[in-house]
């Protein structure tokens, strides 16, 4: 049994979905959004999205988390802001000892919706399906669990290795 | 007496700094650069860094910790790799109970070398002359104690009140 947790990372919504794979199929086992919002400023915040993840890894054990990569990045500010959060995740996931893989958003939305281009909406729509759940996820939930469930189809897959997070 | 901590974020070699004010002089306490290339992947340099400075901070006790802007950023994925060092250096502070205060850097260049575009080499020279250092720091501890001076300075001065971080 393979349990892998996604993580879709925001400064003030940071979305998380562990999902485990036992032979060929998939379980989904939990998901949720840390709102950190109400934290107040931005150093708060990620104490506060430290402690949750903390506590994620605590209560599910995930062997190996998935993320999304950099490439998107458009925009300077926003890429600086989204990687405080993402620096948080990989600190968390470090201290416990799970690896990292990461995967281009494309690849993600083509995993789980057959197309690169799929918009968020139609992304939550299948991994609803996908994992057999009674609704939709919330957006930043369903994009942590479509990362999770490209981590273990890739691997179940024997599909071009995921890129291990980069040395530098 | 105020002690604060200059922060230069790299995911490679991190700049820190401390300096104290006692009345209306500065004093040097003390510099360094986390070099942690060496630790392998991102995540574990983050772990790396985390506990760094988690030992700065309990070493000498600053009250405020002060840090560039994120104004600079022009490259998205060097803006997100730095955000991710810069995210472990706020989460750490926010832990401690410092408050963090961020300067653009051409304000650091003036306050230190009298000019916004002063180049690196001559800020680590002022920074020498300004706090009596025996040697010339290292380029990223220079930076460090730089924004420590300046967070020191514009409080002395009265000048206009720091940013204290955006809470979003």
């Amino acid at each position: 049994m393979t349990v892998v947790l996604g993580l879709d990372p925001g400064t003030r919504h940071f979305g998380w979905g562990v999902v485990r794979r036992v032979g060929t199929r998939l379980a989904h086992v939990a998901h949720g959004v840390l709102d950190v919002e109400r934290h107040g400023d931005l150093g708060d915040r990620l104490v506060a999205i430290e402690s949750g993840l903390v506590e994620v890894v605590r209560a599910h054990a995930p062997a190996e988390a998935s993320i999304e990569s950099l490439f998107f990045a458009k925009d300077a500010q926003a890429a600086a802001k989204l990687g405080h959060a993402r620096g948080v995740a990989l600190l968390v996931c470090a201290r416990a000892g799970l690896a990292s893989f990461e995967y281009a958003p494309a690849r993600v939305k083509r995993t789980i919706a057959g197309a690169g281009r799929a918009d968020k909406a139609q992304v939550a729509q299948m991994i609803r399906v996908v994992l057999g759940l009674g609704e939709v996820p919330r957006s930043d939930a369903a994009d942590a669990l479509a990362i999770a469930v490209t981590h273990l189809q890739g691997s179940r897959l024997h599909a071009p290795a995921p890129k291990r997070l980069a040395t530098r």
